[in-house]
C-alpha cells in the first residue's frame, strides 16, 4: 500500500561504523529484529527523543546513557518496552550491561532502542543471546539488513545515504529510519539512526541533528499518535582529517546534506503510512511565524474527513476549508485566504474560486501525489506538513496488530 | 450502525411553538428536507453558534438577526450554504424574506440554519415553494417530522422532551438535534433546536443554553473536526403564567432540566457516530481545572489508535496510556495515573495494573458501551467526553459522501 517508489537506495558504508543483526524472534521469526551499531572510539553522538510524558524505559536509559562516549546503539523490534514500570528499566539495563560484555565496552555507553507493541516485557531470554550474534556480524556493510530489522508495521524499509566533498575529503552520510503508524513526531520521531564520517564535537553534532529534524520528522503525521519511543540518533565517527567546527562553510554544507537526508528518512515514512494509498504535500505559505503554520497544516493533516476525501479522489475543498477554519489561530480572515491543489486554486474569498472546475480538482485528485497549498494572506512565513490519506487499511491494520 | 437505543422518545408538544416540514428536493427525494418552527408572539430566543472561523452564510444572518425578536427558525439539509460566498449571503438572505412574506413577519426575525454538503449553492427554486409548504403544514405535535426533516447522514431522528412542575405549573422542554459526523462542537453544537413554553427573559435564557451546551454538545467528539454551521438554539414561548427570573429556585430546577435534555441530544449524535459500533464515555478525574481534564479527554476521545483498538474489542491500554503521555498538559507524572476501563484498573505505576487481567479488560472491550476512567491524581477537578470508535464504515461513509 505504499505511496510511490520505495525501493532502498545504494547504502554507502561509513568509515568508523559497523552493523550486525540477528533475530531474537521477539514477533518475527522469518526475519531479523535485533540491530546492534558500533562506533569506533573517538566518534561523537547526538540524540533527540519523544516528548511523550509516558516514554518508554529505552528512551530513559538512552537519554541517561547518551552524554558518556555513546559507541553503541541496541535495537529490537517488536516490543517497545514502555508501560512496563520498573521490570522495563531493568531489562533496559541488561540489554546495555549485555552489550557491554560482549563488546568489552561499559554499559553507559550503550543507547537502547525498543519499537513494538507497548504494555509488554521484553523477552530478555530471547534477546541477550541474540545481543551475542548480532555482535558477531558486525560489517560495515549491513545497512540494508539493519534497515530491514528495525521495522514493525513497515511494508519496507526505509534508508538515505549520500557521499559529497568538504574540504578535499569525501565525505558519506548514511541513515535508516522506520515507522508506519504512531506517527506525529514531537521534537523527535521514530526511531531514525543516521551516521557519518566527519569529525565534530558532540554540541554542535546536537545542533545539527536538532535543525535537520525540525524540518523532517516533526513535520509529518500519519494519524496525529506520538510514539512513547520517537528517537533519532546522529553517530559521527570522527574519521575524516578536518574537524567541523561552528560558522564554518563545511559546516553549512553537511548541515544541507543531513537535512536532505532527514527529509528523505522522514518522507519515506509518510509513504509508508498505515493504509497509506496518496502521499500529501501539504505548504502554508504567508503565515505571521513557523508555529501558526505549522497549526494550519497539522489541523489539515489531522482531519479524519480531510483524509478520506484524499482516499475517495474526491476534490472537497469545503473539508479542507473547514479544517482551516478550525485551526487554533487568532483573527484568522477566510476572505483573504487562498487555497490551491496543486496549481489549481479552489478556494478564494470564503468560497469556491470562481476559475474552479470540478474537472480540474478531480485531475489533481486522481495522482498519487498531492500538494494542497494554503495561502494565509497574513505574513511571511512558509512551512511544509507531509501526511497521507486515511483509507479502510489504517482501520484494518490499527484493528488487527496485537491479535 | 449506531450504538444501543435509538427510539424516538415521546415528544411533547411546546405551547406557543409550531413545526412544519416540507420536500424541496434538495438531496431527498424521498423524506422531507425543509423546516420552519414558529414561536408565537412575545417569547425569547437564544442561541450558540460554531467558533469555526470558516462558518456558514445562515451562521452569520442568524447572529445577526438573534437579537431581533426571532420568531421563526428556518432549517434545510442537505446543503450547508457554506463556502458559497456573496451568493450564499443573497440566498440566506433571501430564504428569511420568504419566511416574513408568507408568515406576515419580517425578515430579520427569521433565523435562517443550513446543513450538508459545503461550497454547493442552496437551490432557490426548489427551497423557496418549500418554505411556502412549511408554512402550510405548521402544527405543534409535528416534533418528530421535524427531527427527520434536519437529517444529514444521521441514521436516526434525535430527541429528547421532558415535563416538570414548576411554581405550580406543568412545564415542557422539548427539543431535537441531528449530527454524525464532522462533529467537535466547539461552543457551540450541531444542529440542536430546543424549545419550552416557560417565560424568561432573552439574556438570562443565553445563560442557561450555554451552561446546558457547554458540559453536553460541547463534550462531545466524533472525529475531531468542528463543522462550519454548528448552531443551537433554544426557544421559549413564554406561554406559562409565572417568569423564571434570575436566582429563583425555579431557574436552578429549570436548568437542572435543560441540562438533561442537552446531554441526551448529545448523546445521540454519539451514538449515530459516522461508523460507530461503541459508545465510549472518557471521564477524567482529579485534573487541577477543567481545561486539562478536557484536554486529556479530547487526546484520548481523538486517537485513531484508541478508536480503532475499540473498534477491534481490543483491550489495548498502551494506546490510551500514550495518549494521556502526549496530552498538552504541563508536567504530567505518568507514575501517578491509573487508568480504568468501566471498575477494571489497567493502569498504574507507569505501567500495567498488576491485578490487571487480559480477560478482565477483554471483557469489558467486548460491551457496546464501555466507560474509560483516568484518574490524574492532580486535583479536584473532573470532566466527560463522549466519543465513538473509529470503524470501516467511518471511511466508506466519508469517502463515498457527495459521491
Amino acid at each position: 500500500m505504499a505511496v510511490g517508489v520505495t525501493d532502498m537506495p545504494e547504502m554507502y558504508a561509513v568509515k568508523g561504523i559497523r552493523l550486525g543483526t540477528s533475530n531474537a524472534g521477539i514477533k518475527q521469526t522469518e526475519r531479523d529484529d535485533v540491530l546492534l551499531m558500533e562506533m569506533v572510539m573517538g566518534g561523537t553522538a547526538a540524540a533527540v527523543f519523544t516528548r511523550n510524558a509516558f516514554c518508554a524505559a529505552p528512551v530513559l536509559v538512552a537519554r541517561e546513557h547518551l552524554n558518556a562516549n555513546a559507541r553503541w546503539l541496541l535495537v529490537n523490534s517488536g516490543n517497545a518496552n514502555a508501560g512496563t514500570g520498573d521490570q522495563g528499566m531493568l531489562d533496559a539495563r541488561a540489554s546495555c550491561a549485555q552489550v557491554a560484555q560482549v563488546a568489552d565496552g561499559v554499559a553507559q555507553q550503550v543507547l537502547p532502542f525498543s519499537t513494538g507493541v507497548i504494555g509488554e516485557n521484553l523477552p530478555m531470554d530471547k534477546l541477550l543471546p541474540a545481543v551475542s550474534e548480532a555482535f558477531a556480524a558486525l560489517a560495515e556493510d549491513n545497512w540494508t539488513q539493519a534497515a530491514i530489522a528495525i521495522m514493525t508495521t513497515d511494508t519496507f524499509a526505509k534508508g538515505a545515504s549520500c557521499k559529497f566533498e568538504l574540504h578535499g575529503e569525501t565525505v558519506t552520510i548514511t541513515g535508516m529510519s522506520k515507522g508506519a503508524g504512531m506517527i506525529q513526531p514531537n521534537m523527535a520521531t521514530m526511531l531514525g539512526f543516521i551516521a557519518t564520517d566527519v569529525k565534530m564535537e558532540q554540541s554542535l553534532l546536537q545542533q545539527c541533528l536538532q535543525q535537520a529534524v525540525e524540518k523532517s520528522f516533526n513535520r509529518i503525521t500519519v494519524d496525529s499518535d506520538t510514539s512513547t519511543n520517537d528517537a533519532c540518533v546522529l553517530l559521527a565517527s570522527g574519521q575524516t582529517q578536518t574537524e567541523i567546527t561552528a560558522g564554518s562553510i563545511e559546516l553549512q554544507s553537511f548541515q544541507q546534506q543531513l537535512d536532505k537526508l532527514c527529509y528523505q528518512l522522514a518522507e519515506a515514512i509518510v509513504r509508508d503510512g498505515e493504509g497509506a494509498t496518496k502521499l500529501i504535500r501539504i505548504k502554508v505559505e504567508q503565515a505571521l511565524d513557523s508555529e501558526e503554520a505549522v497549526a494550519v497544516g497539522k489541523t489539515i493533516a489531522h482531519s479524519p474527513l480531510v483524509k478520506t476525501a484524499f482516499f475517495a479522489s474526491d476534490p472537497n475543498w469545503g473539508r479542507i476549508l473547514a479544517a482551516v477554519g478550525r485551526a487554533p489561530i487568532d483573527n484568522i480572515q477566510m476572505e483573504a485566504i487562498k487555497i490551491y491543489l496543486d496549481d489549481v486554486c479552489i478556494v478564494e474569498h470564503g468560497g469556491r474560486a470562481s476559475s474552479y472546475t470540478e474537472q480540474a480538482g478531480q485531475a489533481v485528485m486522481n495522482q498519487q501525489e498531492i500538494s494542497v497549498r494554503v495561502v494565509l494572506g497574513r505574513g511571511e512565513v512558509s512551512e511544509d506538513v507531509l501526511t497521507c490519506d486515511f483509507s479502510y487499511d489504517y482501520v484494518r491494520i490499527n484493528a488487527e496488530y496485537r491479535t
